[in-house]
């Protein structure tokens, strides 16, 4: 399991053996259901363990614009800071031809089906490295020509950085994606 | 010295101690020459040995686009990516008013008495924290009204991260600054 050495592993499993067994089996079946009940949102793709997630639940969103994200992690880091109104579009995945995974395997039929009319933003929130950005390139190729307009989140330094501690690749991006003061 | 702790300053030590008393003196004298000869670019304020640095002596840079960083470091980072071709201003410092630190304490000066007809743009790349902020936007106020076009460098997600592991203000500073593909 991620994050879990051989030390941390050794502990838990000491733990779990001193539990009263009925602490033990309640455990193993919340971790049976979780996995049972898990299954993907019916509009985003997001993990949810209902039809549909509780953001595409939610009357409060703004339907139409859409933030494509490889991952529910990634959509959990924007939710927190509270900021996109918008509705999500959990991928899960990205392209990667050296792994072979192709566009059929990562959730991009379900995106296009959702680009009707009341679309007017889709939202490009794949990671900044290799293979989210090439992922960004294939999905806007896709959906530009339905007249819907495709952004890509900004590259650049990061926030309380130092110029002088910053990669050559990220100083350059943010001097060809500077914007007028 | 920065990055010199107790244990290299003992070994730096002995080895100035263990060199020809020849060597020495040249070192001796190299520093004493270096930081006598060491003053600010007549143009830019960078830090030279001669009347104007090298970039400013140039006929290969353009001269109607100026750069503002805080440090000669970060033009340093800016001149080894290699893609920026005009010239720059050092303000050797950043407004600090916590330290007091002000307008009259950085090259701020030396920079207005620059901006003539033959300047088509100053892109402001001091540092994404606080204080370079702060810097930016005086300085803006204060070139805004010239006429000349001022821009920031783009704040966003460096390249090769992981949207996951970045930071909650820069998420929503590369949310903000989405560019159209």
């Amino acid at each position: 399991m991620p994050g879990v050495g051989f030390k941390s592993a050794q502990r838990l499993a000491f733990h779990v053996l001193s539990m009263d067994s009925e602490r033990a089996e309640a455990l193993a079946s919340a971790i049976t259901e979780a996995r049972k009940n898990a299954k993907f949102c019916e509009v985003c793709c997001n993990l949810t363990d209902r039809e549909l997630c509780s953001i595409c639940e939610s009357h409060k969103r703004n339907t139409g614009i859409i933030m494509v994200v490889e991952d529910p992690r990634d959509m959990a880091a924007y939710e927190k800071i509270g900021e996109f109104g918008g509705r999500y579009h959990v991928l899960n995945g990205r392209l990667s031809p050296m792994n072979g995974i192709g566009p059929d395997d990562i959730r991009i039929k379900e995106l296009l089906k959702r680009l009707d009319a009341s679309i007017s933003e889709v939202i490009l929130a794949t990671n900044p490295n290799v293979e989210g950005e090439a992922t960004a390139m294939y999905i806007s190729r896709l959906v530009k020509p339905l007249g819907i307009s495709v952004t890509r989140i900004a590259h650049g330094v990061p926030v309380g950085s130092d110029l002088e501690h910053v990669d050559g690749l990220t100083l350059s991006r943010a001097l060809s994606g500077r914007q007028e003061m």
